[in-house]
């Protein structure tokens, strides 16, 4: 079977994760402890990153981007990248681009790694300036959620797109943290509620890390 | 005209310039200094990111992966991407996201940016111990490049694709620093030849920053 190597709170993982439900696609999960540096996970992933994709036939398929553009070509229906015209899929992977590298940079490698990811990895204790960041920052974000979706019923167009499974990707690692400020940004809200209530989504929110619970409105469809 | 907003020694914008050149098609080139912060390029580039392609209809596509996907939807023949299997693209776009990433963060961050971008943007004096570990990691890419060359024609496959264009971006931009130690590096060396004697490639041996010239070698193609 399809398997799936990942990390809880790694948004790249919770971006396939939700992606292989969207196309209907069976799969198995397996934890990979990054931290334990293991030689096997490095012949599947010479870089080293996750997520990591091992396809039915064995060919192992790793980092975010490579897994994304691949399942597009392989299983093209339902597409996520929106219609035919190269233009509009530019403007979907724009938006995609946006959260998974500007959000992840100034958002979420500031809270999820300097909270969590840095204790496993033994990197050292939090920074104090990197977290003041990550909570400043997100509001600018959340902003900008709220003016494309006032624009357009999704964040890249009319449809559900890669451009909202990157957005929840990271907005669900931090939310999971109570680490979004919801109650400030009711537009940005909205929409996250709607991503919440689609089944690819709803996997998520059944996560349970040991020794690390969610706040109570997690998994809530009407938070 | 399509016009491509770039820097000379950014290596998305030198990926473009080649890509453009190998579907043979006509653009321009302008500089955009991105420590003016230039509103109008904003306007253009939301996230502030190198390079933009200016459409011929006037629409702008921020990032050289957003530009990348769409020149290959949009201009399919020739593919940088190799043939149909998506099994074989997803291998081309693993080793280009493992130079775009991977080498970009080990060695042209260290060595580029610190010693060229960071007097630009007023970020103060180069990190002696960056630029160490720079010239330290450079070698074991340039190695990854021979044992790839070794068992392939090109980097990716058979054939000259994206994975190739990816490399030599990062390459010829710290070519033109004089900080390859080629004589180290026979098989790197050789299959870098075949890449300068590409027509698409060979505008780029031309550059010539005021204040800041290459070494002889630079444009060389038997070097």
């Amino acid at each position: 079977m399809r398997t799936l190597y990942h990390l809880w709170l790694d948004s790249g993982s919770r971006k396939i994760r939700i992606l292989l439900k969207e196309k209907g696609l069976d799969f198995q999960m397996k934890v990979e402890k990054l931290w334990e540096r293991r030689e096997e996970f490095l012949r599947l992933s010479p870089s080293g990153e996750l997520p990591v994709l091992i396809e039915e036939n064995g060919i192992s398929l790793p980092g975010q981007n490579v897994i994304t553009e691949y399942l597009e070509e392989a299983f093209p229906e339902p597409s996520l990248l929106g219609g035919s015209d190269p233009l509009d899929r530019a403007e979907v992977r724009r938006v995609a681009q946006w959260f998974d590298v500007k959000f992840r940079q100034e958002v979420t490698d500031n809270l999820v790694e300097e909270k969590v990811m840095k204790r496993f990895l033994r990197l050292g204790a939090p920074e104090a300036a990197a977290i003041r960041a990550g909570h400043a920052n997100i509001h600018y974000h959340l902003d900008y959620i709220a003016w494309l979706s006032e624009r357009r019923k999704w964040l890249a167009g009319d449809h559900f797109s890669l451009a909202d499974v990157a957005a929840a990707s990271q907005l669900s690692c931090l939310d999971y943290l109570g680490d979004v400020p919801w109650e400030k940004h009711e537009a940005a809200k909205d929409w996250y509620a709607r991503v919440k209530s689609r089944p690819s989504v709803q996997p998520l929110l059944a996560d349970r890390i040991p020794g690390l619970l969610p706040p109570a409105h997690y998994a809530d469809l009407d938070f």
